[in-house]
């Protein structure tokens, strides 16, 4: 399939925001309105090219009473050339952000504000996740960018309702989201950072 | 300071209780009203002298919006003699339960139940604790066993009532728990357990 | 498949071995020759149907230069039956011992004294993994006793000459590792361990 | 104490290498004798200033043969003023270099070829530290940017012998590791990172 970026932040003005981002005006200069130390899409995209991107990403998950996972939470994504696409919660931590801080800003942009994230008291993730932009180096693969992402399961307790360019979340067992027939749906070998989340919470078979 | 076991589990009748402890009758024939398979004061004490026994631990903490830890709670407890100690949520693992019930069971037990732990996702513990009878072996001793401990943070929520043999908990900040006054304190060198608590959370300077 | 112990510890007296093993004498009386501390058979059978076994467990692996998994060792085994099974490297932990002594013992009862292991620094296992007797409980069974088993990696740099009843050590590489024709082949559910394993140093896919 | 770069990979043309630093000529214009994809001193030190860089960090230890850490590796090293200063290993992740990669060549720079290190299997660094050029935000501190650190506990087994601007490699037991006194000679606040490494091995008491 298509492989599309993890972070298309098309919200933000001249934040990680593609040019050809069909929610955006192209015209917006980036740098006007946010944060100076921030980067127009112009220095962003030529920053893509020379260093490692760092992202945080979440694998949202429904709990039982004691802690046990029972469901993992998919998103659905439309991506800029109208194509469906399945992912996680995936964005860039920003100049000057704490991982936590762009953790909860993904989930809440991804999940919405009734999601009520529980994010995690460690700091350290269950994966550390390579992106590179030529297929192969790694397990994941973006076409735009070497992108190093920090990998959480995070459960949530409340109702949520996607924003953005996800379509919506669909709730699966921990069977079915370990499934082959997910995988080949998520988008830049995110089946495998599925996995990997599963394992971490006892709920791989 | 005198070290004492890390779960008498006064209310269970020949369940880890100990033969002194007078929240209990002596004469209780502790496997009569117990599962079948569990064991009797007297086997128990002889088990606790031939295996090593299995436990579980729990650091309470309060954690913020961004679920960075804030507060970190310890337990006042009065041992059989009457000595007052600090300690976190500590007890066995019985015979059929799984490790997720029994950390369950022992934070509901010590913390009330309108704590509202958030008991992890992940079943693998920040550390493992070795306790032995003799001093000096690890860092931490339990004059009447050897125990394993399977120690994790677990953010509570909501009201804190002490039960049983906890008489209270008070909440510390992270320096605070980290601070030698505070281990001098704790008993069986649990003031390293809460080191290494923080620690895992990012929260030890 | 028949499901076999985790650790029948054949040349311990009475420390673990089952009554009917082929490999040791049925009268000699366990608790003569060994640590008073340890258990005869008699004892230990009793104990395994009422307190929970600790043991260790590793998964024997090949890495690259900058420590990357490149092969898993799979271990082919006798059962007391006479049965071919495969599993992994797996014992109980002694009273009195620590952890990382009882998985060095294991690991060189298993793979010999020239397997040079890499034993963690870390004493937090990838996995907690809980063996229970009545199958569905868990991932995990082990029809003779409700085991805990703390699991970790272990790269080993040298020849392993298995010893006891491991009757060959198979190096496959992950994907190998990680299949469905493995994974059925495998004891008490440690396909699954085998595959938490891979996740844990991210090379399941 | 003045803080200085985690990273300042003095041999590298255009890549990381501070204007100032003295091992290299401030002329050599870094595009040109790197990959293109890197960065030129001017460019770097632009991205600094915009974006999250990604560093690896390794405390070097000593095991015993169960693998139980008995010494911490402290480096001596000059900075560009003169003045001398104790770290760690600490350096930049290049674009398209695996987290491995990266980790591998900063300790080879730092602790010599003859260090023969054991990487870790696991990629699951033991925290993420956040380094942020305004003091107090975070337990660690860089003038020169916002730096996200994977910190690894890295056993070498060989014979130290530090290249570059790392002077000489200090072999301390963990309680002089762990000491306010080093911490206090340690930059960027990487005392507590030393702490939180013991701790995640178990050895901080």
């Amino acid at each position: 399939m298509a492989v599309r970026t993890p972070d298309p932040d098309p919200d933000e003005s001249g934040e990680g925001a593609l040019p050809s981002d069909p929610l955006r005006g192209v015209g917006t200069a980036g740098g006007g309105t946010a944060n100076p130390a921030w980067l127009s899409d112009v220095e962003l995209a030529e920053a893509r090219r020379r260093i490692p991107m760092l992202y945080v990403e979440a694998v949202p998950v429904r709990t039982d009473g004691v802690g046990a996972v029972t469901q993992v939470g998919i998103l659905l994504r439309a991506t800029p050339l109208g194509e469906m696409t399945r992912s996680i919660v995936s964005g860039r931590v920003r100049y000057g952000e704490t991982v936590r801080d762009a953790l909860f800003r993904h989930v809440e942009n991804d999940l919405g504000p009734m999601a009520f994230p529980q994010l995690p008291a460690s700091p350290v993730p269950f994966t550390v996740a390579e992106y590179f932009p030529i297929p192969g180096v790694s397990a994941f693969h973006d076409d735009r960018q070497h992108a190093v992402s920090l990998a959480f399961v995070v459960p949530v307790t409340g109702t949520c309702e996607p924003r953005q360019d996800a379509l919506e979340v669909t709730w699966l067992d921990p069977a079915e989201a370990a499934s082959d027939a997910l995988a080949a749906e998520m988008e830049g070998g995110r089946g495998t950072l599925v996995r990997q989340a599963l394992a971490s919470v006892g709920a791989l078979r």
